[in-house]
């Protein structure tokens, strides 16, 4: 479980940070007057706009909604049926963190999970599960969906490659292609490609497009690429509860974290700072990375004392489960759009320090 | 369907308001630094404590939510069993304007939906309604819960007496007995009670409180007065996904709406603001109210040319369905805390003024 | 609740029936070796050809089940999506006595019942339904489908006039049209029509095709004229576990039914014994019907007396729900297959006899 | 897929059998008269004497159903809250063969599928599962319940040691333990136990009791040791559509099969059937059995020269997903109560046969 230290010293998750500034003073700004409720404002009618321009895509539909679970759920239940399954890696956040939305959701779909290292789902991995589906007919659930998240779990990124790759898979056994973007920013940084280059150029049919983590106070959108898979789903967020009445105040957290680049600025500087824990942490005699640091999550294994060390001088950071030798511990630190380079600098030399004694 | 025209104008409904000033202030204060996430921080504990005092119990549960169609929802799946049946009115909220979320939320329980003209159920309804069910077993959805709503979707509020009754009722019959509380501060200033005496002294088990109606940005908040009836909830919020990570910015929202009795004064001024229309309407000649006003809604009967003419003039405000003679429409005016009375005047006015034509 | 008296005297229900002895003997011829399981066997392949040439529809699919129930909602499951609803009347048994079936099957879809004194649902009563939900958009539960029952549960038949007039309603609304067939035969003799006629050369799009009540042991099948629109039906059945390892058995109860007409002269059958009824009431001082008799269904009002009488003396039948006046009682009476003319003779006389005391 | 030849030779599964003479005697022998529907006649009241006698627990409360996944799902959905969790192997019949029933039935929930090379689960496993999700609260499924098949999928019978571990270690945990009993008559025989010993003695609170597999038409019945935790079974069973109206054809089966040790003199029969394979097969050069026989499923490599040639001789069985090496192919072999011991020689020699070729 998490250990909670100073405010500046906590790397437990991006989403413990406050709310970027820009959007704060968006959100306030919104608080003029009587509005149409519901959706019906101008807000909500702009953000539309701002991601068909963002994404190159005219006609893409898109749905804001308060939180990442909501808008992952949202989306699986919208792509397959209540008799179908979902593919996704055994660590994906759909699959261990959401206390069974999907299925909840979907009315019981399934998740056919499978194993991947860095939460990486391989197109050989989605053809094997499709094939042995398949051969059973009604009795075994058919896979109906694929679903990845960009960047992962644990903090790897995709390559384009890799997406038109799992893309191309996708559309040849008829699957939907849903992109878990919680922290799809980070990883649009990291790949340096277009928005549309990470998504629907690359097959995705429906994204999560993630702004709380990254400096949003509560707000995501989901995104159909074509619009009309998108049959049912302002039914479905209704029915969620997941309209809001005074819906501005999502819309516009959205559009203002798009704006002047706020999203792509915040990402680069969460990913800069992870960078600074992967560079220190590697240099401290007895530590290892799990997972080379693409994004802004950082995996490491220390030796135990060391981990205490760190929470008792105040460190904020989760431990992880992960495969560690007697006397190891391993640990995830997550930088955010708010994180200070000194503080993942203290976190380094304190971990030097205490691997010394 | 609404009719907006100038902000100031628009009397739709309550939700088309902006955000209490104080309210927007204490989520600008709660932007401090990294805090943990998904409601461990300190506001959301406060709230707790804050509702205990507010409702004088000491061990009620408390869990803020965005929507109210989500406090509903949610409440009502705790209290039923998928098999399960709500006795309800059939104009209720959750009847007919929640896109079938009860039957979502609770795996598809039954709402028990019976007649009453200003939405206000009798004990007698509720107990014919038990009645019919328990001959029949298992071939017929039995009553396990009933849902209220104060005020109701007629603009009515149940009386201490009547809900007194109704608590017996549901005891007998051992039903759970939520209030749907959109609207509770409208109806609490109305009786002048306490919000004890409005609840769990009369028989209420399930709560939800509305805050987002009355001044707040998106916040409810479930009451359980039983802590024991409350199993289950926080696992069905989540994977609704309707926990935030950045939950202090929903709880600061509620706890700013008990502040200094910021919720009362507001709802003080909804009411009077419906009183307005409510003694100018009844003068004007053509002109008759569908119910007496007792808090933040009106129901009228005018010529159609009379609601044809305010709505060119840009007033805003629903037509409503209801038994009307040829010629005559029914309409709908919702007041909120920002209503203004110079505002509610002026449609008066017009509407004598087109009632002279 | 039920008084069951002798064997022969029972007329509480048409499933208190035992298998019709031509029925039974094939399910005994079936009963030979190994066969492939879970409907890949003869009897099954059969069964489609039967209904096939029954329905003069070459290209129409069916799917056994069990039970009633179970083919009532899978079939609404199927036709609507989980945050859609269903009219019917208040009566309908899929409303009534299915313990909730439909909406769990559909996954919490709402039924939008309408009252209907003998349970038939006008073409005015589908249009005022869904005219009131697209007003409001994704607020309210749209209508997706329409189900009606025939013969209704008040014994009423609807003619092909009224059928087809349903059938042009629902179409040009673009909703499904159901029909709960469980006495399905019994309302086919009594109209004197072809299956085709009364389905879906009316507009049936998916009829729950009933065998039970009519002589079989446990067989109903689920016909659905257009084969795209059974698209997903054998998962849902096969997860509803309502698919039988052994369904040959399933299969050759249903071909057995339609063998020489038996399903047919079983059904002239019950309803002649119905007819007893109806005039032998109707004659009695004190007694009068409460609708028409065209099927297997009688209700009566009764001296309360009488029926006390009828009770004491072992007579079988269910007292109903109905406006009655004080003193009087009203009952249903259900003839079967298997009913003696005798028998129903015999309540008629002993009504009689009690009426004069 | 499924070859099927003779019938004589089809060993596809214990599923393919007609129904044992007995039982469709009794069937016929119940086809007497009209009797109460749904559950009321005296057939189902002496089914649940019978089950209390044999399982020598004289409050135990049994509910009848045609299909093994029906009892399977029931009772999981009773035993498990929609947010919750259900510990499972792998290729756990309700994780593999139902479509997503358990999830269906549930509302939701989730199976929680460990890797188990025989599908016998360890009390080890359970308690790691259990840790995992107890540390992550609400945004984990907690595991609510277990199950495990006996035999199981994998043809291995569970001894009584492990057993009782295991309803130990459930029970230390506060997780209910259902058992897939849809062969529990051939691990009953396998283990010369009482069936008190195999369940409720080592800690099973539910039980799926088996009979369409040996010997019935359909027909299983969902055990609750504890009648308190069949809570809600009784509406569950009927919105699912799993009580038939002519209940009394579905307990006769069962009783029949219960009557004079029918069901373990089928199990024994069958179980000696799988031994003829398990020694023949054994001896044949390139052949190899991935378990131990225990029970009447038989798990084989042998290569795919000699499969092919079986399949051509007319034999029925399925090829396995299985570990084998390149030239080899996996087979799954079922006996049951009708299998002929010189068919199961025949397949034994023709194999042989084939591999001198």
């Amino acid at each position: 479980m998490a250990t909670v230290g100073k405010s500046e010293w906590n790397f437990c998750s991006d989403n413990v940070a406050p709310v970027a500034p820009e959007i704060l003073a968006a959100m306030a700004e919104a608080n003029q007057g009587n509005v149409a409720s519901y959706g019906e404002d101008p807000w909500t009618v702009s953000l539309t706009e701002a991601l068909r321009r963002l994404f190159e895509k005219p006609d893409l539909i898109a749905f804001p909604v308060a939180t990442g679970t909501a808008a992952n759920a949202l989306a699986v239940s919208t792509m397959v049926p209540p008799y179908g399954g979902v593919i996704c890696t055994e660590d994906a956040h759909i699959n261990t963190d959401e206390c069974g939305a999907p299925e909840f959701f979907s009315g019981g779909a399934k998740l056919l999970a499978v194993p991947a290292p860095d939460s990486r789902l391989t197109p050989a991995q989605i053809t094997a599960r499709v094939e042995q589906a398949r051969d059973h007919g009604v009795h075994v659930v058919q896979p109906h969906a694929v679903s990845i998240t960009q960047s992962t779990e644990w903090g790897a990124v995709y390559g384009l490659e890799q997406l038109r790759a799992i893309g191309e898979t996708a559309a040849r056994h008829k699957l939907g292609l849903h992109m878990d973007g919680a922290r799809f920013a980070n990883a649009l940084v990291h790949l340096g490609c277009t928005p549309a280059e990470m998504t629907w150029k690359a097959g995705i049919t429906a994204l999560s497009f993630g702004a709380t983590k990254n400096g949003a106070m509560a707000a995501e959108a989901v995104v159909f690429f074509n619009p009309t898979q998108a049959r049912g789903f302002a039914e479905r967020r209704k029915r969620a509860a997941h309209l809001w009445s005074k819906q501005r105040f999502m819309s516009a957290q959205i559009l203002a974290y798009l704006k002047d680049d706020l999203w792509l600025r915040n990402a680069r500087h969460a990913n800069a700072v992870a960078q600074i824990f992967a560079r220190g942490l590697s240099a401290v005699p007895g530590v290892r990375l799990l997972q080379e640091v693409q994004a802004n999550e950082v995996f490491a294994v220390l030796p135990e004392g060391v981990v205490a060390a760190l929470e008792a001088e105040g460190f904020g950071f989760y431990r992880w489960q992960a495969d560690t030798a007697p006397g190891e511990a391993a640990i995830r630190l997550v930088s955010s759009y708010v994180s200070k380079p000194e503080a993942a600098e203290a976190l380094v030399s304190a971990a030097a320090r205490f691997g010394n004694r």
